[in-house]
This record gives C-alpha cells, structure tokens and sequence, in this order.
C-alpha cells in the first residue's frame, strides 16, 4: 500500500487518490483517530463509525465551495485530519486547541457550528435557500446521525423540506446497533441497486404499474400508491413523503458504495436523503462492543483494551443514588432523561424502577413537557438534564410547569464550566434563563449531603425545584445534623461580622473559602456564606449585613451577566464574563478568564479599595 | 326543537339529550359563541369550527373523570359554554373573568393549561403513563390542530407514541382549508367505513391480502406492505407507522359521525388517532370566506358582516414598513415568521418580496436555525416573532445565532404586557432569558422613528439583535435630527442632574414623563432617561449620574426579576412583579400590580425617602 496520511494534507488529495488506496487511507485514519484520543481523550465511538463517510462526502463534495454541515460533531474526528488539521490533532480539546466539535473559525471546511443536536438540517435549509437567493450552485449537504433526527428542531426542518424551492442533500448516519446488525449486506445491495442504473429502470416499471393502477383501480390516489409501491420495494416512504428522494440504505463503511450514492445525490437536481448504516465504534473491537461506554473517554492504552475510566462524574451518581432511595419509599417518583441516562447518573435508578424511568431521546421539549403531564396526574417526576441542553426546555419550564406549579424537580447537571467540551457545553445561562420565571425555586449545594437534602426538600416541598450541579466530584460534605433545611436559607460558614462577604454558590464555596485565606495574608477580613439558594435567596441574612454595612461579593459557577450576583444586588458580582469561554480544563479556563481564587482576590482587594 | 341552553348545565346533560337534538344544540352553542365574542371580542373563528366536535368528545368521555388535553385552547369557548361555564361567558378574557384559554383553575374539566402550541400530546403522554402507574383507567385525549401538530414539540411527542406502554386518543382537529374544501363528502364516507363494522371487515381482508403477498411476493416486508395497503385504501399510514391506530378522516360537523368514531376510539386498547375535518369559522358566513381575519377580534356588531377592526398593532406595521424600505435597497435582507404573518407585520414585506418572505409554520426553533443558515450564507434575516413564543428558541439564539456572531435581527414583538390574552401570551421574560447570553445587542425604541432608526443600525452594525416593542399603538416620535445613533446610548429626555434619575425602556418613556409630574408635585424633581439599550446600556451616562449621587430607577415592561433593572443595577427596579400577570386591559392590569404612573410614583418617593 503506497498511501500515506502525510500526502494527504488537504481534501483535493482525498480526491486524487486512487479508490484502491481509500480502504488503506480509512485505516490509517482511524489509527490515527485512536491514537489521538487515546492520548488526549475526546469522542471515539462516533468518529470511529464515521471515517469512511467522511472519505466518500471528501470524494464527491469541496468542502470549501460546497457546505457539509455535521450534526453535533462529534463523529468529525476523521473531518479535522482530511481538511487540513491532523497536525494539530493532538491539541484536541486542549486550552487554544481544536474544538471538539465543527467550528467554522478553524477552517473554511466547518460550515458551521455543532454541539447541540438537530441543527444541521435546518442550516442547510437557511443555506440552499440564501444560494438561490444569490443564484450560486454550491451543494449544501446536511450529515445527521438517526438520534439527532428525532429532535423536535430536526423535525422541524423535516417537514419544511417540502416548502424548499431549493436542493439539498440530507445524510441519515444511522448508527442505531439493532439495524446495522441486521441488514447490513441487504442494505449494500440495496444501496446499490438504488443508486445505480438499475434503480432508474427499476422506478420506471413502477411508475408505470402506478399509472396503470391509477386507471383501473383508484382514482385519485396515484401518488399514494406510487409511494407505497417504492416503500414496498425499495425501503422508505418516508422521506419521499417529504420531498426527498430516498437514496438507500447505503453500507457506511463501503466508500465505493458511498461514493456512488453520494455522486447520484449530487447530480440530481431534487432535494435528496442518502441513508447511511454505519457502525459506532468500527475498527476498535472495545468501541465496537460497549460504544456507549466508549463515546466519550479520557485517555488510554490502546494496546491494553481494558478501557481506562474516565474521571467519575461525581455529583451526578450522587444525585442518581439519592434518587433512587428516595424512589424506595415514594412510589410516586419518576426519573426522566434525554439520552443521558449515563451521564446523568440515572443507570442504577433505571434498573431499579424500570417501570417509572423514561428515555426520551434527544428531545428536551417532550422531556419537560411529558414531565408536567406526569406531574398533573400525581406523579413526582425528576427530570435530569445537562444545563447547556436544558436551554432547549426553557419554555415548557414556563409555560408547561411553572404556570401550574407542577411538582416538577429539575436536576440541571453540568452546571456551570464543563472544561473540554468546549463552548456548546458548558452550562453558564441556566441561572438566567430561568431566574425571572415565577414559581420557580432555584438552589445550588456545596456538597454531597446538601445535594441529598435538597432533594428531599425539593421533592417534599412540591413546586417546580432545579437543583443545579457542576460535572465533576462532589466533596463528601459530612452530616450537620441539620436535617432538612427551610427554603430560601443561607449558610453563613464563617468570619460573620466582617466588612467583606463572599455569598458562594455550590460548589464555589471551597473556592470561597480559599478567596478568603488569601485576602487573610493580605489583611482583609471576610465571611464566607453557602448562598444555597438563588431563588428565593436568603433576603434576612443578606439585609443583615448590609446594616452591618458588609461589602458584598457574590461567587457562582454561571454568567455573571444576568445571575445570582445580579439577583442579590451584590457589590461585586463574581461569575464568568459576558463572552463565549473556550475549552480547556476547568482550572485553565478560570486563569484564562481571572476567575481562580487568586485572580478573585485581587479583583476583590482592588473593587473593595475603590469602593 | 325542544333543546334549550338553560337546561344543559354540566357535561353530564350533553349525554342525556337525544341525538336527534345535538344539531340544534351545536346551533344554539354557535350562536352563544357568536353573541359573546360580538360583546367582548375574542377568538372566534377555530371556536366556531370546533362546536360540534366539542358535543362529540362530550358525548363520549367524562371531561372530569377523563383528561381532555387541548392544544393552544383558544378554540375551546364551546368547550367552556358546555362544561358549566356558559354564565361567565361574558366575562371571558375581562379582568377576573373567565380566560380566553383553557385553565385547571377554572374547572376540573380544564386538564392542562393551553395557549402556547404544542404541548398537549406530550401533556397526555405523561397522563396516560401516570395512569397507568397507578393502575387507573381513565381514557386521556389529546386534541391537536394540524398547525399545531407540525410544531417540534409535538413531533417529538409523536415520535414517542410508538414507546408508551399505554393507551391515548389524539384527536387531530384538521382545518386546513384545502382539505375541508376537497374532501368533505369523501370524508365523511371513508369516516364512517373505518369507524364502522365494515371497516373491522375491510381490515381483515386487507391482512388476508397483506399474508399472501407475504407468502408469494416479497419476503420480509409483509408489515410493509400490510401498512401500504392500509394505506392505500384507507388514507393514512402516517399515525400507523408510529403506532397508533388511524380513524377517519371524519367529517367533524357531523356529531354522529363524531360520536361513533370517538366511541370506537375509546373501545380500542391501542392508542388510536381520530382525524376529523373541520371548517374554521363554521356557521358564521364571514368568519367562513377569512378566517384568518377573524381569528381574534375586538367587538362588533354579528347583524352588521362587515366586521369591525380590531385595534391596530401599530408597532408591528411600523416595523414592517420599515422593514420593506430597507429591503427595497438590500436585496440581502430576508423576513421570516412562524405562522404570524399578519399579527407581525409582515403583509406588505410578503406581497413586495415573496422571494425572500419565509413563514415556517408554528416552528419556532427552525425559524431560528434557519435564519441562522440565511446568515451565515450572507442573507440578513430578520426574524419577526412574539416574545414569549421565541421562548421556544432560546437555545438557537445562543447556540446558532450569538456563538458565531451572526447577522440576525429578532424583532420581538409583544415584548410586555399583551392584555387580554393573558398569562401564557405575556412577553414578560424576553430580557431575562437573554440577557446572559455574549454577542447579543438588545434595545427598545421609545417611539416609531427610533423603531426605524434602530432596526437600520442593526441591519448596518450586523451581529445579532433583538429589537422588542409591545403590542399597540406607537408614538410617532417626530425626527430628532440625530441621523443614527450609536450602540449602547441612552437620551437623557429632561432633568438632568436631578437626584432622581427614571431609566425607561421603550414604551414606558412616556410613563415615567407622568411619574415625574407626578413627582414634581409632591416636590421631588425628577430625570428621565430613555435607555434604548438594555445591552450594552449606556454605562458612562449611568456612571455620571451615579458620581451626581442620583437614586437610580429603573422601569421597564417585562419581569423585573432578571430584567434591564437588575443589568444597570439600579437602586428601584420597576417592572411586572414575580408572578403570573393575568388577563384584562394593559391598564387595568398596571393597576392591579401597582403598576401604573400613580403607584409608581408612591412606590419612588417610599422608596426614595428611606434610602
């Protein structure tokens, strides 16, 4: 085998290969691919499952002149190396690194941005019809993988294909296991036939037996037997429904196959839907068997496939074992996810209670929205859900839940600075996107105990409760023997009486703590308070030392503009500053931003002194 | 006809009447609802299509015992005249009286809260669930308008259809006018095949036919091709393939033909989908030839056709005229709606320029996305949409317009207080939902010229905007000379150096002109200001004024929790108080939260003093 990835620096080299170079060029890609992210950590199993699609879009499409616009991109691991960024793969996810997603100021290639899923679809929709307002001919190409499909946005712009004037190409990356498993050497003859020429001659005796039919059977349904007969014979009504052509299913690890059906779809100058079966997790035997375990991972051997953990997602499986004692006792209680039910900690509570756990996909609207309905009828549904995804809810929290004070408990995970993930991810607005919302209780714990008391409060209270966590360890806390605490309560930790109070949201009260040590060295006296709740705040303590004329300095792991500081009235508003933040680790990121304790102390020292 | 309004009390006297009498029922109903619209103004036209599917649901079901789900819920005055509300008609969307929505706190017949699109299948999702966790057996009905069935919420409802466990009716209130017009008869036909015995016959022969085919033509596809064949004949696979049950279409002016299909639904053990054709507007010729325009109205006169006009929505026609003059000279300027063509403004834009008009549907979310694609292929989309429907669409202006900074204007319209239509259509929370959010610019004009002069800057400065105005009438303004003004400036209107000094938003200028005479009477002098920009706000002015020692106050039309108040830091934050608003005149509902010029005012010197 002659190829080699050092001469293929950019996508015109893809395109130039001879097509008995690509499988080797596949492979070396996806080496590649491991030993990147076995070094760095990232998103494996999707990237994996996605070379040789990759390779086939890059055979076909410019990825400068043309728009390939990936759904979440995750699964663009093989994208970066092909488009001019393999030297810079080892920076991914690293402070001033590539992103671990698309990312349009990297490179021309990345049509746009990814992270939250169901965009793509209706971004290349905006995009094909600003090309034909501007009469340019470029193709616009949307790769959505089958989960991210079923996302209320992506459903959306499903059904507005039809209203399209313009074309684009829409690739299904269908991953889901149990139809790669099953039809995976049906799919590349069908693939193939329909693809090919026989496919047009094919669809020929078809539309003529549905013309016939049209004559002798029954009048006026033409189009709907015209359809049905290609559903039957060639596999999916569905998207011609829509005003798609339906290419498929192709074998999503066959690039000749890809290729082809890519080549079709490009000359055709109807809108058209290419459904790909890929693999998740394809080359590397682990990934291929657990690709769930092995989404998303930290570093690794890939010599020894013992997989290495990822670090522990703490404050989540605290959350999820305090559910499900909790669910022992109150058969009333449910646990909701959107396609989290790992990364929320809910793992155990699902094989617990199946009955009373739901999965609903990547759908945050249905999420909350099912969860009001639960609640309506009497149960007690607890929805857990990242911060930064909880922003596609934000109007069934309102209107769905809030109106009515349903019993509602949002366990908001990823709150606050998420690190490596990047810009999507992190879950910065939660707190001001949800502050002005009536009914609404809002509380942060500084450790473990208090997560498990605030549920019980929560859950005992009724109400709709979001309880906001960070990704990350949960410091142990220790019994107070307090019990459960009333809403709306602070906790003063120490230094009561100072002129300086620092009101520390969950989990930066350590941070708070050591804030305070360090305005110690420089003479400055200062209380710290475990602010707990954002909604309703703790007004009496709060009013207490403003008499005592107290500076106040509030410290939370969200935006500054718009959060708890803001709610407060605080003197200096300690949060994260009013731009995008990058990826990095969570320390990285708090230097690059002035918000580690001791670019916090001295933003202190200097506002107090001004003051 | 013997059947009399008076003696149809509650629910329970709709199943006793005899059916011969339900048609006059359905005109004494129509006739109601006509003669309390024509006092009080209203929803009229879905009302009027909806009266006698109405009497069929409550010929089947218990509204108490049963949950029916409706969807948006201005179609449901039928609904409230017959479920023991007929009395308080003449109150509805009045001050304290009945809502124009549905509301569980009116009536146990209410199941869920309504108004914004969408959510009632997944509502009924998660009451059927919870039903069937504790092992009752009520029947839940969702009823969902085609409209509204194609909103992201509700498709990924219906995609989740096919994993509930338990049993729900969705009942599609269809009334596209296309398909009332073309199908009636036809309809009405097919309704009664499929509801009857001679569908279950019908059915069986079909699957007779689907297992030969099985046995003789294409193995493995016989669900396929059961399903097409169904199809086929029987009008829709569509609700088949995601696991419910298709009856209809039903002609849904026809109470037996309702009736019956409801009873069969209510039969089944599968979760079944009744699709009934309905005509917006029935019985009322006017409201039949556009119902459109008489889809909500003020008063009028029912002997007199010609119908009276509704108030004007001024602001919405300056800023669609504006917006016309600018798209004559920027052929890249695009306008986009979800379904509010008219109430946006947007008429003359879609006549002058169709080619770059978009109405999505009730499609909130795509309608972001898909002006986030328009612009990152060089269009410039503005977005016209009500505040608290871009609710929907919090996360696509994070995720997809303000992370890459790109050219979309959100022209927020019913950003405040709307009146009548109360607690869920009150744009009370546009600023503190977006406030956190980098890249945003977000203003209010206080006047129709500066709506113009700042919709221009936005177009010229780029990068995402919101621009939010009320609904209602704009103050002309009358040209000031300045040309353009700068991001992020505020105009000082009078009192300078004053010690108390009014930041108002928009359309409270004129407000805060009263409270200062009112101030001045009591001996206070007072500054206003008007402060155009929320975000960036003029931090220089406010750092001067504050140098001056002023008590800063500031008034905005939106939630204060959250709001421009909070952003400026003011020592007064006047806005709507942390509750839900609910319903009657903006005037009327000032006074009720001590919102108008005189409370205000007793509010700023109580405040004042104290300080």
């Amino acid at each position: 085998m002659s190829v080699s990835l050092d001469a293929v620096r950019e996508p015109a080299d893809v395109r130039r290969l001879p097509a008995a170079e690509l499988p080797e060029l596949a492979r070396l890609v996806r080496g590649e691919i491991l030993a990147s992210v076995s070094k760095t950590g990232g998103h494996l199993a999707s990237s994996l499952g996605a070379v040789e699609l990759v390779i086939g879009l890059l055979r076909v499409f410019d990825p400068v002149r043309d728009r390939i616009v990936w759904d979440v991109g995750h699964q663009t691991y093989a994208w970066k190396i092909l488009t001019g960024r393999r030297a810079r793969m080892g920076t991914i996810r690293q402070l001033d690194g590539l992103s671990g997603f698309c990312n349009p100021e990297e490179t021309p290639c990345d049509a746009f941005v990814t992270g939250h899923a169901g965009n793509a679809l209706s971004v290349a929709e905006g995009m094909a019809t600003a090309r034909d307002l501007k009469g340019g001919d470029e193709q616009v190409v949307a790769v959505v993988g089958d989960a991210a499909l079923a996302n209320g946005l992506s459903l959306e712009a499903l059904n507005y294909c039809g209203n399209l004037k313009g074309k684009l190409i829409l690739v299904v990356n269908d991953n889901a296991m149990s139809i790669s498993r099953n039809v995976g050497a049906c799919a590349r003859i069908l693939g193939r036939l329909l693809t090919g020429v026989r496919y047009n001659r094919a669809k020929a005796v078809l539309e003529r037996m549905g013309h016939r039919a049209h004559l002798t059977f029954l009048r006026g349904f033409y189009h709907r037997i015209e359809r049905a007969l290609k559903s039957m014979l060639l596999g999916n009504a569905f998207f011609e429904s829509l005003g798609l052509r339906y290419i498929g299913p192709v074998d999503g690890h066959d690039i000749a196959a890809l290729q082809q059906a890519f080549a079709v779809a490009r000359a055709d100058k109807r809108s058209v839907a290419v459904h790909v079966i890929t693999r998740k997790g394809r080359g590397f035997a682990p990934a291929e068997a657990d690709p769930t375990a092995w989404h998303g991972v930290g570093p690794f051997d890939p010599a020894h496939p013992e997989r290495k953990p990822a670090a522990a997602p703490c404050w989540s499986e605290v959350f999820g074992d305090a559910l499900v004692q909790t669910a022992r006792a109150d058969a009333r209680i449910c646990a909701l996810t959107a396609a989290m039910r790992d990364g929320t900690g809910l793992a155990a509570f699902a094989r617990a209670f199946p009955g009373r756990f739901f999965d609903v996909g990547i759908c945050e609207e249905h999420l909350v929205a099912f969860a009001a309905g639960l609640a309506k009828a009497g149960m007690r549904p607890v929805v857990a859900v990242y911060s930064s995804f909880l922003q596609r809810a934000v109007d069934q929290v309102m209107h769905d839940v809030c109106l009515l004070k349903l019993p509602v408990v949002l366990a908001v995970d990823r709150a606050g600075c998420v690190g490596r993930d990047g810009r999507t991810h992190h879950g910065l607005f939660d707190i001001s996107m949800l502050r002005g919302l009536p009914n609404l209780t809002i509380c942060q714990p500084a450790d473990a105990d208090d997560l498990r008391r605030l549920l019980a409060l929560a859950l005992e209270t009724g109400g709709p409760w979001v309880i906001r966590y960070p990704r990350g360890t949960a410091p142990a806390g220790g019994d107070r023997g307090e019990g459960t605490f009333a809403v709306g309560t602070a906790r003063p930790l120490c230094g009561e009486g100072a002129k300086v109070q620092l009101w520390a949201l969950g989990d930066q009260v350590p941070k708070a703590l050591e804030v305070r040590r360090l305005l110690a060295e420089r003479g400055i006296a200062a209380g710290v308070v475990d602010a707990r709740f954002v909604k309703p705040f703790d007004a009496a303590l709060l009013a207490r030392q403003r008499a005592q004329g107290a500076f106040i300095v509030s410290l939370e792991n969200g935006s500054a503009a718009g959060g708890f500081g803001e709610a407060i009235g605080a003197d200096l508003r300690l949060g994260w500053p009013d731009v995008f933040i990058g990826h990095g680790t969570v320390a990285e990121l708090e230097r690059r931003h002035d918000f580690d304790a001791a670019s916090l102390s001295a933003r202190i020292i200097s506002s107090h002194l001004t003051t």
